[in-house]
């Protein structure tokens, strides 16, 4: 679905001509909330205090005014949306995870307070004047560059989601995280404006046998990683800001490398070097981790790319439903090598499916977001999603999965997830089919 | 240019065919960064201390973990990115106006930190349980909603620009701010998420003439506005997300509506009254405000539209240019009416034009970043920036702006913009031509 054809769908939601018809449109609030009558009446939720025709106090007073927050906060009322962290994952929390608050965000765009983090030496507080980015190796003209001399070079801003690929990984030998926020959290969508890696490439010149780069951190744990030349002439970037503003901290302030669809871990933040050599460096990060054991014992090596993925973000354990009756069922879905062009849903376990609709902008290689009308009558459901991407890939079930791959690596797990709803609401995690 | 022709200028740029050539990206560095030798070497910032291949301190030691900052925040060396206010403007801070950075940010994304404010009465704070929606007038069933009720409907996410009608207001008449922040910064763009107004219409059932919609604010202003039934049913949205988080407070959590392209004021924030008439109710910020006084005594009144207008965001006074050499002019352009298709850069006032490229995503009523490269050989210069959108409206001068609408007004400045550069690299605001 391109963007031309995502207006359409805008226009014709506003004309009641996709999806939903208009009676059906009309009949919406009838399923599940107790309804307005022939006058105004309040609705489900219980507080109805300052429902109009009443007055509620916080209009009866002054507010805050402009300059109290130069840069402004979320509402208390949102304090619960922040990333979390699970004890029990890895030894130290210098070099672990936390985990992006999905169930709670609207969508396409990760707020950067709750981006996903993932340190190898924790967080490095790189000073922007005293940073250089080292380029050398085979090369005509080796550089180091200040932030200024960087921020000078034509730049690009494009919105890509960024996942880690030990996103799930839990989940691949059966583990099940009781919560959304664990079991797809390493994920997130921004914008990242900085200059394209070729770019950099022309004006230090390739000599003949350049085909890999190792682009390095400066973190404490020099975290490196090598990058083949394709990547790097096709869409790699040296980014600085995101979301419109410098980069965060825990996101590699000043600078970082963001490779569009691939694991995360290969977009090095805190950037401090790139090397260009004739092969593969072989470091720990893409040999002893970021490598993908397979069931015969031999490894998957580079495997980079975080292939067409989805998840249903509501219903989930953190957004159960409280009555029978209309909903949308919504989730995401992303893919490393482009478009999402599909997304079915099914609420029986895969023998049935429906598609879905598209409700964000759809953009390669970012988050996009669907949504299903669903009038649920309290029976119990197994909620999926399975996504198609503009390639023809489609998502695998996790015995497909299994069958390729085993059950030895915790990366690249992509398998169809599965929501069981009970009758009471409440969702749970379970693995099916 | 649509998605796919933005994608297409991505890959033109990384084989480096559009715009400049490969020579001239070679020789980038040369014009005014102090450029490597023979080998590695350092530029033109003077801190090198820490240069590769010297370690900086930061990589020998270890950094804060995950979990320390579950909600996050930009870096220390970042806190002059916030919104600023002008004493002088308004008399009292809770009907004021603060301006958002535009100089220091990037892409076209604005963090919902520094999004601008204008209020006429503070913040209210809204209990998002307690806060109810009023639907009533000319319709077949009023209703009052809930929050967990209008998150039920179906949405849709869609990218915005937002900006204040009275934004560069105090230019009319030939005042002349002295940073990009106060002369373009009432304005912003968005992802935004929540329920197509329409949908709601055909949840109430429209009575027969019914053709206009009061929207009111539970703030201590009950700030008031008329819309047209022909936007309402065209793409007005009532909102709760803004940048993939629930609404700030400040922007109007948990309730506001948006009418996309059209001025802020009409985006009325917590909301919680929306009436169905048959004609305006030309309220208070209709008529004494937001009406356009014309050199001849009449009024524009319900001038909602903001038409095409650009900026150039780099160089501005905030950001001087150092040395000579090469620079990207960079800029935001952004029309209420559609796509920008087209912008102009003059570096002499207008005698002569280039075309810029654009850098962003290009969306529908957002904001779209531009950028042309232009080698500074130290002379004054008077830099402009001309937008058109897909109407063909091109975006006019002082003098034609002025011809059509006299200077009695501080609303809907959308003229040609001049930035003064002079030999030692400071930028100041000027009118010309």
């Amino acid at each position: 679905m391109s963007q031309r054809e995502f207006d359409r769908t805008l226009a014709d939601m506003a004309s009641g001509e996709r999806s939903m018809t208009a009676p059906e449109r009309r009949r919406f609030l009838k399923g599940g909330l107790a309804l307005a009558g022939a006058a105004v009446a309040s609705t489900a939720s219980a507080d109805t205090r300052f429902a109009p025709p009443e007055v509620p106090p916080w209009t009866k007073s002054l507010g805050a005014g402009v300059g109290v927050n130069p840069y402004g906060s979320p509402s208390p009322h949102e304090a619960h949306v922040v990333r979390r962290t699970v004890d029990w994952l890895t030894a130290d929390n210098i070099a672990s995870i936390s985990f992006t608050p999905l169930a709670d965000l609207k969508g396409i765009i990760t707020p950067s307070g709750v981006v996903f983090e993932r340190y190898h030496a924790g967080v490095p507080e790189v000073h922007p004047d005293q940073h250089r980015l080292m380029i050398h190796g085979l090369v005509d003209r080796p550089l180091v560059l200040s932030m200024d001399d960087l921020m000078r070079f034509p730049s690009v801003s494009v919105i890509r989601f960024l996942e880690c690929p030990a996103n799930g990984g839990m989940e691949w030998r059966g583990a099940q995280m009781d919560r959304l926020q664990f079991t797809h959290g390493m994920l997130s969508c921004c914008e990242w404006t900085g200059v394209l890696l070729s770019t950099l490439l022309e004006e230090v010149g390739l000599k003949k046998d350049a085909a890999w780069i190792l682009a390095e951190g400066a973190d404490g744990a020099h975290m490196s990683r090598s990058i083949p030349m394709d990547k790097a002439l096709d869409d790699a970037m040296l980014v600085y800001a995101q979301n419109g503003e410098m980069l965060r901290p825990e996101q590699g302030y000043p600078l970082r490398l963001i490779n569009p669809g691939w694991e995360g871990n290969t977009c090095v933040k805190w950037l401090r070097r790139l090397e260009i050599g004739d092969k593969p460096w072989h470091h720990r990060e893409e040999t002893s981790k970021y490598t993908d054991l397979l069931a015969d014992g031999t490894s998957r090596e580079f495997s980079y790319e975080q292939e067409c993925n989805s998840v249903v973000t509501s219903p989930c354990p953190e957004k159960p439903f409280k009555t029978k009756g209309k909903y949308m069922i919504e989730g995401l879905a992303w893919s490393g090598r482009g478009r999402i062009k599909h997304v079915d849903i099914s609420v029986d376990g895969g023998a049935n499916w429906r598609e879905a609709r598209f409700t964000s902008e759809i953009m390669p290689k970012a988050l996009t977001r669907f949504a299903l009308e669903w009038d649920w009558d309290g029976s119990p459901a197994l909620i999926q999603s399975r996504a198609v991407d503009e390639t023809g890939y489609v998502q695998p079930t996790y015995r497909q999965l299994r069958e390729a791959r085993g059950t030895n690596s915790i990366y690249h797990k992509n398998a169809i997830h599965t929501w069981k709803l009970s009758p009471n609401g409440t969702v749970s995690n379970v693995q099916f089919a």
